[in-house]
């Protein structure tokens, strides 16, 4: 089975099977077998392993998972050693603290370049990267060819911003702006943070 | 129906929905069909209606939707118009951008208190609340009884501090630890916000 063909639902357990396995990895155990990784998961040992054979399968009858060995081919059906150039726009609070606090490389990406509409944050550096003016995006884009943008932008500019990085060959999306991309955008890639919905569904299921 | 009868996939709509219709209502449109506002979803009207008919349904037959009354309705369904008193934990950066930046009465919470373990950050007030030591959680609950915890703290010590919340009674969690509590505490609702799921998610289907 390719990559294009796993349904989402399966392709969304794979980040969490390459975070328990890296747990596992990290405190030292070797071999887990299907049943002991669906109870810590929370999950059942038929369902990790109709997950796995989506990619071929990984272990092998009755001995169980290698730890390390899954953890790395795991890595790799992420894409985690190939990393993508990626741009993030709004230097805001929120963006700040995505800029700083996340590990970019161990999830399979390279930021390039930081951008604002304030001239007071940009020209300067950032989490180790420039900051730049959103006027300059389109010479960065050519430049640098990022294939991928963070959207930390209010909502009333995330559409504009989105419809002129779509022109400019950008194609991928880590959205937390309020605004649903891929209804403008069908043929994008978005993966939305809407925290605002996340937090009104805790609402309604307290009841 | 009631609303415990509702299934997760439709309950995850209505944040949206309202969201929408917030929007609609703020540009000044008072009616919309449903096949109008599918199109602006990029949903079908059919899904629409089946999913209002969860709650009894809202349009009249031929009219469309008030989209006032539709909105309040909506709200009122999540529960907006009856917060929930919610503490914070984890004051770092992500905790910080939380509690300043988001409005938790118009999601239908109230933010009672903000706790952390650095003595440093104690003792003063941050987005409109106090900050209190970890150590006074348990006189605080007992005083105040929070419905719900933001979890903002290092993974590490998550598990650890739930064991102690839902000693207190807590069995709501927003969650931004990389750890997943249900699996633990099967009798709790949580809902996750595992930024390095999604972005990993982002990575794989970029292929």
């Amino acid at each position: 089975m390719t990559k294009q063909n796993v349904s989402l639902s399966v392709i969304r357990r794979m980040p969490r099977y390459y975070r328990f396995l890296e747990a596992l990895k990290d405190s030292g155990i070797v071999r887990i077998s299907s049943k002991e990784l669906a109870a810590r998961m929370g999950l059942t040992a038929s369902q990790i392993r109709q997950d796995f054979n989506c990619f071929g399968g990984f272990g092998q009858q009755g001995y169980g998972y290698n730890v390390p060995e899954l953890y790395e081919a795991i890595g790799k059906i992420i894409g985690i050693n190939a990393p993508k150039g990626v741009i993030l726009l709004g230097l805001g609070n929120l963006g700040q603290t995505i800029a700083a606090n996340i590990n970019f490389p161990s999830m399979g990406f390279e930021l390039l370049g930081i951008f604002d509409i304030s001239a007071e944050k940009t020209g300067r550096r950032f989490a180790g990267v420039g900051v730049y003016h959103t006027d300059e995006l389109a010479e960065f884009c050519r430049k640098y060819s990022p294939e991928a943008a963070f959207l930390c932008l209010p909502s009333e500019v995330a559409p504009r911003t989105l419809d002129e990085l779509v022109a400019l060959g950008i194609n991928s999306f880590w959205n937390f702006s309020h605004c649903d991309l891929t209804v403008s955008h069908p043929g994008i890639v978005a993966e939305n943070v809407h925290l605002g919905d996340s937090l009104m569904t805790l609402r309604f299921r307290m009841g």
